[in-house]
C-alpha cells in the first residue's frame, strides 16, 4: 500500500477533502469511473462500455428513478451526492411484483480526530440527519450506513483509547436511528463499533439491524477479520460468533457482510444459503490497497448467490494525531490513505448501478423487484447445479491437521526440467 | 438470451465472422474493450481508467513483453490476434522467482458444421497448427485451449449426432497435441468432449493435461453442468466424478475449472485448497447470456483464491444445418449467438490483462511469477482468516432435506406493513 509522500496538516489532525493524485492514488479531479466514461465517451461507446461494465443489455437499460425535490433540496443544500435508479425485473403470473426501495449512505467524518470523542461522534449524527432525512422524504424502505460510521476509522493507529467510541447494540446511535426508523417506517442497518459488557467487555465489530417500528430486530458480528497494511483491526475486536444471520424484516430478508467478508466468497454464500435477498457491505477502504477489487467482488456475490449487493464505502482523508508506520518500511505518517466512496449497488442479473463520488458524502438509492432473486434461480440454476456435498467433503477433510491435497504430479517431472 | 433478428445463410451452415450489432448484441466494428478505451480516451485518463478496471497501479504497471519474429510473423500470415503481458511479483530472500510463460488460444471453427466431421475435425487441427507454432516459438512453458476445440458447439442443438465427435482421453486429438508438447517442451490442456468407453459410452466435459514431454499427465472432468438457455449441456454429458485435482507439471500446479464450473466458487475454491497457482477456464459462451459477468467472476477467483486465472472463450457465429428453438417463445434459429472471445489472464493481485479481440483467433500470452500467489497470501491472509470449520458445519446442515435456514424475523413484522 503506498502513502502519500507527505502529509499536510498532520499534527492538528484536520480533516482532509482529499482530491489530490499524491492522497487518494489517482488523477486529480474526477468525480467517479463512470462519470469520467460518461463525460468523454461518445454515447453510443458509453452504451457499449456500460453494456460490459454495467450489465446494462439493450432492452433492459437500468433506469433513473426522479426522486422529490425536497430530498434533492436536502442533497444540494449539505453538498453530498444523491443518484437514484431501478433494477427491473419480469412481471410474474402468480406473485405480484416485491419491488422495495433501497439505499446506501457514504460519508466523511465530520470534525478532526483531535477534537472531544462526544464532540466527534455527535457531530457525525448531525451531519447524517440531513441525509437520512433525504432518504426518507425519497421513501427509503431499507437503508445502510457504513463501517463504524459513529467514529474515525482508526484502526490504523493501534491506539487503544479508540476503544471509547464502541457502543452497547442499545447504545447511543442505536437510538438515534431509532427515531427514524419509526419516522420514516424504514429499516435500519447501522454499523457500529460494539461493546459487549455482558462478556467482559469484548469488543465486536457489529451491524445493528433496526426494524422499520424502531424496534431492534437483532445483530450480526463482522465474521473474518484483516490483519493486512493499516488494517491491524484484529488489535481491536474479536471474529463474531452470531454466524450468518439473514433478518426477515417487512421489506425483505437482509444480511450483512461487514467490511473485509466481501473477500471470503464463503461468508457470501452463507448469507445466500440461509435466504437473503439483499445483502449489505459496508466497508472501510482506501484506494492504493483495494480499488481494482471493489467492483469486482461485490458483484461476483450478487450473480453467484443470486441476491442483491448493497456496497458502501466511507469517503475521505482521516488525519489522526500521532503518526504511525504501516509496517512496510516507509516513513511513518497520520492518515490511512484515501477512502474512495464508490458505494454501489448489483443485482443478480450481473447488472450494477453507476456509483457514488469517489470524494463527496452520497445518498445512493435504487428500487428493486426482490422477485428478481428467484427469476436468476430458476434461470441460471446455480443453486441446484451447486454440488455442495462435495465441498461439505471437502471442507471437512482440509480441516484435519494431516489433510492431503489431491495432486496429480507428473511422473516424467525430473526427467526434463524447464 | 436475446436472438439476431434473422439469420443468414442458415440452411447451408455458413460459418459468420460476426461483426454486426445484430448477431453479438454490440455496437458494430470494435476489437476489444480495452481497445476501444485505449483508442477513445486520453491518455491520462486511461491510466486512470486502467487503474481501476485492470488493477494497474501506478509504479506496478502490467508490461508488454516483446515476442520473437517468427510468432509475429504467424500472427499476421494466419491472421489471428497475439498479445502479451507480464505480471510482475517481488523479489524474495529465500526463493528464486518462478517464472513461467503462460498462453490462451481462442478460435473459431474452421468448417461449416455441414462439411464431414472428419473433415471439420482435421481442419480445426490445421487452422490451430500456425497457432500452437506461434506459442511453441514464443517459449509458451503451458498452454491451454478452448473448450471442446475439437468440434462446433453444438450442444445448442440437442442433436445426438454430434456425440460423434466425442474422443477417449488417448485419442486422435491428444495424439495432435502431444507432437508439440514434446517438440515444445510445452505443458498443453485440450479440453475436449469425452467418450468413456470403458464405463459404457458415458460422454464427459473433459480437459487433457499432457506433459512437457509428451506424456498424459491425468485428465478432469467438468464439475458443474448448465442448463439454461441454449446451454442443453446436461443432454450431452454427465458431472464430473474427478473431484478438483490440481496436476504438479514442470511449470507449477495448475488445474482445470471448466466454462460453467466459473459460476461456482465453490469449485474454484476447491482447486485452491489443493493447492493450484493456476487454473485454466476453457469457456464458451456467448454476448448476450453472459458478457458482463465475463470479467468479474475470474478476476474474482484468481483474487479469493490467490491464483492466477487463464479465462478462455471462442469467437465466431457458428451456424447449425437444423434450426431449433431457445425455449424463450422466440422463432426458431441456426446460430448460438455470438461467441465473443475476449480471453485474458487475471492475477492474484486483483489486476488482469487486457482481452483478445471479439471476433478473431488469437493468442494471448503472459509471464507470470508463481511467486506471487503466495506473496498475496501472506499479505491478504484470506486462507489463514477464512474459518472454513464455519462453512464445512454449514454446509453438512444444508446438505440435509430438513435443513432450517438462520433467519432472525422481526415480531413486529405484521404490525405495520409496507
Amino acid at each position: 500500500m503506498e502513502k502519500p509522500a507527505q502529509n499536510t496538516d498532520a499534527q492538528n489532525g484536520q480533516v482532509q477533502e482529499a482530491t489530490k493524485a499524491s492522497s487518494d492514488g489517482s488523477i486529480c479531479g474526477y468525480d467517479s469511473l463512470h462519470r469520467l466514461l460518461s463525460e468523454n465517451l461518445k454515447p453510443h461507446l458509453l452504451q457499449e462500455v456500460n453494456r460490459i461494465l454495467l450489465g446494462m443489455n439493450r432492452g433492459k437499460a437500468l433506469e433513473t428513478i426522479s426522486l422529490p425535490e425536497s430530498a434533492k433540496a436536502l442533497s444540494s443544500g449539505h453538498n453530498f451526492d444523491l443518484q437514484a435508479f431501478c433494477f427491473l425485473a419480469d412481471t410474474e403470473l402468480l406473485r405480484e411484483p416485491r419491488i422495495i426501495r433501497v439505499g446506501l449512505i457514504q460519508n466523511s467524518i465530520a470534525l478532526p480526530t483531535t477534537a472531544h470523542f462526544l464532540d466527534q461522534k455527535r457531530a457525525v449524527f448531525e451531519k447524517l440527519r440531513p441525509i437520512i432525512d433525504a432518504a426518507g422524504a425519497a421513501g427509503v424502505n431499507v437503508l445502510c450506513l457504513q463501517e463504524a460510521w459513529t467514529m474515525p476509522f482508526a484502526f490504523c493507529t493501534r491506539e487503544k483509547r479508540w476503544c471509547e467510541f464502541a457502543e452497547p447494540v442499545d447504545g447511543e446511535s442505536t437510538r438515534f436511528l431509532q427515531d427514524f426508523a419509526r419516522v420514516y417506517n424504514m429499516v435500519i442497518i447501522s454499523p457500529i463499533l460494539e461493546r459487549d459488557v455482558n462478556h467482559g467487555e469484548t469488543l465486536w465489530n457489529t451491524a445493528v439491524v433496526i426494524g422499520n417500528n424502531g424496534n431492534i430486530i437483532g445483530k450480526h458480528r463482522k465474521n473474518h477479520i484483516p490483519r493486512v497494511g493499516d488494517f491491524n483491526e484484529s488489535t481491536y475486536y474479536m471474529e463474531g460468533n452470531t454466524g450468518h444471520p439473514v433478518f426477515e424484516t417487512a421489506f425483505g430478508k437482509i444480511a450483512v457482510n461487514i467490511c473485509y467478508g466481501r473477500h471470503h466468497p464463503l461468508n457470501w454464500l452463507a448469507f445466500g444459503l440461509n435466504g437473503a435477498e439483499i445483502v449489505f457491505n459496508p466497508s472501510a477502504t482506501v484506494g492504493e490497497l483495494s480499488e481494482p477489487m471493489w467492483p469486482i467482488e461485490a458483484r461476483n456475490a450478487a450473480i453467484a448467490n443470486s441476491y442483491f449487493v448493497g456496497s458502501i464505502n466511507r469517503v475521505g482523508t482521516e488525519v489522526f494525531p500521532n503518526p504511525f508506520t504501516s509496517g512496510d518500511g516507509k516513513p511513518e505518517h497520520a492518515d490511512f490513505g484515501h477512502f474512495y466512496g464508490s458505494s454501489h449497488f448489483s443485482a443478480p442479473d450481473a447488472s450494477c448501478t453507476p456509483s457514488l463520488s469517489r470524494h463527496r458524502d452520497g445518498l445512493l438509492i435504487s428500487d428493486m423487484d426482490l422477485n428478481l432473486c428467484r427469476q436468476i434461480k430458476d434461470k441460471w440454476g446455480f443453486r441446484m447445479t451447486a454440488r455442495y456435498e462435495l465441498y461439505a467433503d471437502l471442507l471437512a477433510q482440509y480441516l484435519k491437521p494431516d489433510f492431503e491435497p489431491q495432486v496429480i504430479s507428473d511422473p516424467l517431472l525430473h526427467k526434463k526440467s524447464p
